[in-house]
């Protein structure tokens, strides 16, 4: 990825590009209002930020359309820099058009995430913050939304930040210690620090484990479905999406591949996976689909033991308690085709009937409830983001080599390359410290005209 | 088509509704003002129109997004309405959420042009000038946006209402007339009015005549490649068109089915239609793709006449001499394979290899002289909705009756009948008579959020 002049005035349309109604056209840049003063038939050079203006939009003396400009002055606008929004007609020719004769009048075209890596570097937002605008503008479900807005909102690295300036603090002192080492002085006072340390180790491990439901919740929370063959497994999926997704027959062994599909219940997007029926078989292809069954349900935050009421119970028992071993917390038992016939399992279960959608709803609530025990609290900060986690993870690596050579009262210098590592790691994540690839990879992935 | 009561606020994603940086929700109606104060975390109900506030979309305490709220004051809005446009981030989810929160403070879901249709009731647009609305945003070449744009600006309406006013000054002095019928006075100067009809009718039939082009520009202007089978009229439309479009081959027959597809050049949108080559034949089904064929030629405004000058000429002349007859004004003549064989037709054509691409860019020049004849100027006024045209056609019906009649001294009181007529067609491309079957008729092929 590579970024043009910061000094450019650059321009991007930031609506979908597609035919609608109304598009908008973002330029930003010392020029911006300059250029769109020559290209507009109002003067608008002295207009105030915030302001609003319809005219037509010019090009050698030609209308090209009636559009509507809006100003954002210098610190007042989302980059930090002169901004114009264009709202013009929304025909791909137009849209296309203005673009065109901006770049003829001195803009440059944005390159991806351009105006949000400016924001950046104008200070307007810290590097999660600008993170957490692709992830806010990529969110389907309510659950995906808040986390991200949480983020905008400065939730996850206002933490940070402050856990950061605190080792800082003590890193300096520390550092101090180095310079009169001769003397053997202790500015930093080691039960305070160690105090901090577990602080801190707590609290990347709590954002750690939040990865886990940040990236469900991001991605879709992973459901197995998973049970012997013909128990009614590409219904019961069928019958959750209600639609008509994967192929059901009679015929055991219908399903071979895993089929993917998710469904948002009450805000929280779950990722259902039917798989292939678990059976002893010397069918090649069918073992294959058995091996990545067992590797799917491993993978998945849940998994849907599913039952058949009507077949010989002992050998499904038999399964289920193999699949447990490995998977105690994630099980839900799912007793299927109650409508044929009824069984006791004298253990927790859920009985339904995929084939009429009977106690389909109460599964879905025993699928919350699932995740409620997990459920994002109003102040909990939740990491979304891998970029993050991986970092997270790092730091918590330096810090634990901290507090172990503490415990081993190792010395101030060795102590403080973990601090600086320790920091730096801490630093990448909120854009304290950066570097270009950094920057380069973040914005990289954002969608032009942001 | 039905549509709401017109007191209501009304509400509609004005952007193109899937994914993007930005998408922007327009409302419209006496509470748009009250009903965004309820959900913006800043107070703009005494803020001045054209300004622009940034600040929290909420719902129940939470906050939604962060949003750019722009404020348009009654008289000062497109729909003359109380208007706010709410700028949001471009997730389908946060579009969806922030319509149903609108929805549930008080506002309804706009139907397909309910801003527009609000806008000209309100007297900020007359109908032709909503009708370039839509017209606009589908426009897909240069030609086709000047079009909607001279017809924005009151192009023709301009023309027609002067027209319609002089005729309605006449009309009343007529049906004056008809008051004092028995005292025999003639208030209508019978040779001014002649005059004026004259001018009228001119002006109608030049209309009348620019909606081929007008309806030419806005829908492509049709082209056929006509031929004797294998002369490679294929070959030509892919070359034409830098694609591998029709399937090609040397079996003489090969294209059955018209096949089109179309092409800008400069700024004007060229439909080529790539047809089954003409010859005798007894096979049922090339037979009627002939026809097909002459009958796709006779509708379309240019005839690229093939010669294949590698092959016997005389029976190709002869073809070419029949088409010829009825198409004398839009036929090219084409001589193809000129990188195998050369030959000197002794008349006006243009040689080409479709297979090299020698000569394509001569042909594209003649094809654009060939509409430069009849090339919009900046004064002329096009019509290219077929409402319009019709209504055009049908007040010429009743002018033409009206100077038959005065040549047979016709009774005023029969002329009226005529008259008003002639004012109700006129009127009704305007929208000076309207019905709200005519209104929903119009609207309703508009896009929500227009």
């Amino acid at each position: 990825m590579n970024y043009f002049n910061p000094e450019d005035t650059i321009c991007a349309i930031t609506t979908g590009g597609g035919m609608s109604a109304i598009a908008i056209i973002r330029i930003s840049g010392s020029k911006a209002i300059e250029i769109t003063n020559s290209v507009f038939n109002k003067e608008i050079s002295e207009s105030k930020t915030h302001t609003l203006h319809f005219g037509d939009f010019i090009d050698d003396k030609e209308v090209v359309d009636e559009v509507l400009v809006s100003i954002f002055r210098g610190s007042k606008s989302f980059t930090g820099e002169e901004s114009i929004e264009i709202s013009c007609h929304g025909s791909i020719y137009i849209q296309n058009k203005i673009i065109q004769i901006l770049i003829k009048n001195g803009c440059r075209l944005a390159t991806a995430g351009e105006f949000s890596m400016r924001a950046f570097k104008n200070g307007k937002l810290d590097l999660t913050q600008a993170e957490s605008v692709a992830d806010l503008i990529e969110s389907e479900s309510e659950a995906a939304h808040k986390t991200a807005l949480n983020q905008l909102k400065g939730g996850v690295s206002g933490k940070l930040k402050e856990l950061r300036s605190q080792l800082i603090d003590f890193a300096s002192l520390i550092e101090l210690e180095l310079d009169f080492s001769e003397e053997d002085v202790e500015f930093a006072d080691r039960e305070k620090f160690n105090d901090l340390l577990k602080n801190i180790k707590s609290e990347l491990e709590k954002l750690i484990q939040s990865f886990k439901l940040g990236n469900s919740i991001k991605n879709g929370i992973p459901v197995t479905i998973l049970g012997a063959p013909n128990v009614g497994k590409s219904t019961l999926l069928n019958c959750l999406l209600n639609e008509d997704k994967a192929i059901v027959s009679d015929i055991a062994g219908t399903t071979r591949d895993a089929i993917e599909d998710t469904l948002i219940i009450e805000g929280y997007n779950f990722r259902f996976i039917d798989t292939a029926g678990i059976r002893k078989t010397t069918d090649t292809i069918e073992n294959l689909g058995i091996e990545k069954t067992l590797e799917k349900a491993n993978k998945s935050e849940i998994i849907l033991f599913t039952i058949d009421a009507s077949q010989e119970l002992e050998s499904q028992i038999m399964e289920l308690n193999k699949v447990r071993k490995d998977n105690r917390e994630k099980i839900l038992v799912i007793v299927n085709k109650i409508d044929v016939s009824d069984i006791d399992l004298k253990e927790d279960y859920i009985a339904i009937s995929a084939k009429n959608g009977e106690g389909i709803s109460a599964l879905q609530n025993k699928l919350l409830n699932f995740i409620n025990t997990e459920k994002i609290s109003e102040n909990d900060s939740i990491v979304s983001n891998l970029r993050h986690y991986e970092q997270l993870q790092l730091t918590l690596h330096e810090i634990n080599s901290i507090i172990n050579g503490m415990q081993n009262n190792i010395s101030g210098d060795l102590l403080s390359i973990n601090i600086r590592q320790a920091l730096f790691h801490l630093g990448s994540i909120t854009g304290e410290v950066t570097t270009d690839d950094l920057l380069g990879n973040i914005f990289g992935k954002f969608c032009i005209g942001k």
